[in-house]
């Protein structure tokens, strides 16, 4: 069998695009409801994706005059969503800096239960300073302490989801046991950042193990994904770049005692799609002109970690920060964010524009054929496993992705046309 | 118009008689299923209740071997049945304790949004020493400190739920405003237990202020409770207590400012119910007789802080302990029982028999007509505004109140018959 693309959109709100909300194609006021979201699901679902993903924020964007975010949490989104889909995955982030494992693990084995096996999380040390204002921190933690904490994190609540066997139920009505004692365990963890007994407060879900996402795209980030992430969405606008990432993240794996094979690394691609070419970059147009240029601006000050970028004049070269980024930062993002606007010798402004459309993710302008085209090239260099697609609109992009460019992908042999297993981790076995 | 009942659902697995998943009346290995909860949301709708709330524990139960409990995440299970629901309210439990303010805020303001205005929170401090263990804490917080934490927990939730005035979001598309930024307010909460900027990362949720539940009955939880619940869930026995609990948070709620009738007081029942009075208490005899005495004491134990209460003797009287619990248990809990056993002059292992079937609630064993007579003559003396009905078995304990006491309640005037409200706090206003 051929090896097959997975595929899973990043859903925000009415899109990744800043100020879409303002184009007809999208329905802000719907935003909010549950039959937005359900709508979004189905179109996954209809896509044969792996995976719809609700990205998450714990401050209120800094932009909220002009940008139309929504921000609700993920799990409970996602625990209504699992109504009304069947074998969509259901992938949701979740800080590893301002919530307690004991919690997380019940979460996301509680979604697990709800979808019969479809939950995923996606794993993040939260940087935002602004966020750390919500929960009481003095300041925001260092990059190297988030990482540390998270990955003992991590651990902890894998070692929850352990607690019970598969078979620890018996449910013996004439003897009257309920579980055979032996077979759910403490775990008794004391460790550097937290002291947990467990077990957890239900039996282990369909999945046991629940798939991981992470985004890291620093050295520290990148450990932390090859060792534990089943996906890793990664930011990369080059196949040069993205080869070079995904053979990284697949050596780490193996370092790690992994099968290479084992992280599904999936670049960001927002698609811009028309009916030609033509048609495609005119919306692309229509929808950046939507931007105004002090939402870009806020986002990519925050991107970097706080910096005011326009002291170095809107319309000047974007300047090469790589070495003099604020040390709480994340530091993957705006290394290449600053990597791509050296190379393709970006003004300020002009990254800001770029960043706005697609959250600093890669952009794909074109047709149907000329978005499966490049997608395809991609993957078959070994540059991705699949994508995370970030439309700039909702529900508009992707029900285009779905409706014309899943198709084609099928066709070529690409992609799937009907799910073969239940669960989210089958999707990521199928291929 | 007359008064109505409020009634509420305790759901809580197979139901809250411990063992009876050994009753071919309940089916355990559904309990951990959506079909299951759907199940009983539904007919929580069908009988017109104000309310399906879910119980909750952050530990699970010592007595695991034989009692098939089942604690998922609240909000998740909520969520997931907001979609299957239209009109009857969604309270879960969280933890002022084992959560953070902002997180239970946003948490609360999403179910509301999904479900359009039914969302409730019922506020615990959460008293048991395992749960701590859960959550890294080297022990229980004493009972004044986790009260004083839980009050100002609270008062940053309403903060934050506040945040977003209700006509804030513009959306004027030509001016590319989202929301007027005046009507979005940071809180800048400063306290002794939390440091909040807020504002949520979400829009006001339909109902805005979400309703509150409490369940607290030492003086403190009352005190709580009759400043910002709209529920009070409760224990008693006896009219004569009830009317004077009822009527002393009527009282508290007065001195708080507030209407005597803000706080809808709802004693918990019970009901065993059979086509005859003497069905009814064969039914409870043989649901009782699957509780083994093993699994009632060591909740008892538990809800007394851990004392050993089978020292004191099995078949001996139970001892007064109201002057002796320790300073780190729930005290209200323990001092009804107590006042239960000494009235009814209950042995020790009698009165673990009494918990078991019922968590330590009234049990009401009779006939359709008994039970309403019964719950009639509490409400018309003002003893309670309602009743949490906590099922001994689960779905069957439910179906029977819902098809053969609802209808009775509904002819005699005391229960709406269809909803006239969209809203919880449109339910709590009806009547």
């Amino acid at each position: 069998m051929s090896r097959l693309m997975h595929l899973a959109v990043f859903a925000q709100g009415v899109g990744v695009g800043q100020s879409v909300w303002r184009s007809p194609r999208t329905a802000p006021d719907r935003m909010h409801t549950f039959d937005h979201w359900a709508h979004l699901a189905r179109a996954a679902e209809r896509g044969c994706f792996d995976a719809f993903f609700i990205a998450d924020a714990l401050n209120l964007s800094p932009a909220v005059e002009t940008d139309a975010t929504d921000r609700p949490d993920p799990v409970a989104i996602l625990s209504a969503l699992s109504v009304v889909t069947d074998r969509v995955g259901l992938i949701g982030t979740s800080s590893t800096t301002y919530n307690d494992p004991f919690t997380v693990a019940r979460q996301f084995a509680t979604l697990d239960h709800l979808s019969d096996g479809r939950a995923g999380w996606n794993v993040v040390t939260t940087a935002i300073p602004a966020a750390a204002e919500n929960y009481g921190s003095a300041r925001l933690p260092e990059h190297a302490d988030r990482y540390e904490r998270g990955e003992e994190f991590v651990d902890v609540v894998r070692a929850l989801w352990d607690g019970w066997d598969p078979d620890a139920i018996v449910a013996d009505r004439e003897a009257g046991i309920w579980v055979d004692q032996a077979k759910v365990h403490r775990i008794d963890h004391h460790g550097q950042h937290f002291d947990v007994a467990g077990p957890l407060t239900i039996p282990r879900s369909p999945q046991g193990q629940i798939p991981l996402a992470q985004a890291g795209s620093s050295p520290t980030g990148m450990k932390l994904g090859a060792r534990v992430a089943d996906l890793v969405f990664a930011t990369q606008h080059s196949i040069e770049s993205s080869l070079e990432f995904a053979e990284g993240m697949r050596a780490l794996a193996a370092a790690a005692g992994r099968e290479r094979s084992a992280v599904k690394v999936l670049p960001g691609v927002t698609p811009i799609i028309g009916r030609t070419d033509e048609e495609a970059r005119a919306l692309a147009i229509e929808l950046g002109s939507l931007i105004s240029e002090q939402t870009t601006l806020k986002f990519l000050n925050q991107t970097f970690g706080g910096i005011d970028l326009s002291r170095f004049g809107l319309d000047e070269p974007f300047p090469d920060l790589r070495d003099s980024l604020p040390t709480n930062a994340s530091v993957g993002r705006p290394t290449l964010l600053t990597e791509v606007a050296l190379r393709e010798k970006l003004t300020v402004r002009q990254l800001a524009q770029r960043v706005g459309l697609s959250i600093g993710h890669r952009t794909l302008v074109g047709s149907p054929d000329t978005v499966a085209d490049d997608l395809q090239q991609w993957f078959e260099a070994g540059a991705a496993d699949g994508f995370i697609v970030l439309p700039a609109d909702l529900p508009l992009g992707l029900d285009d992705f779905v409706d014309e460019v899943v198709p084609r992908l099928q066709d070529r042999g690409l992609l799937r046309r009907k799910y073969r297993g239940a669960t989210l981790r089958d999707h990521l076995a199928d291929g």
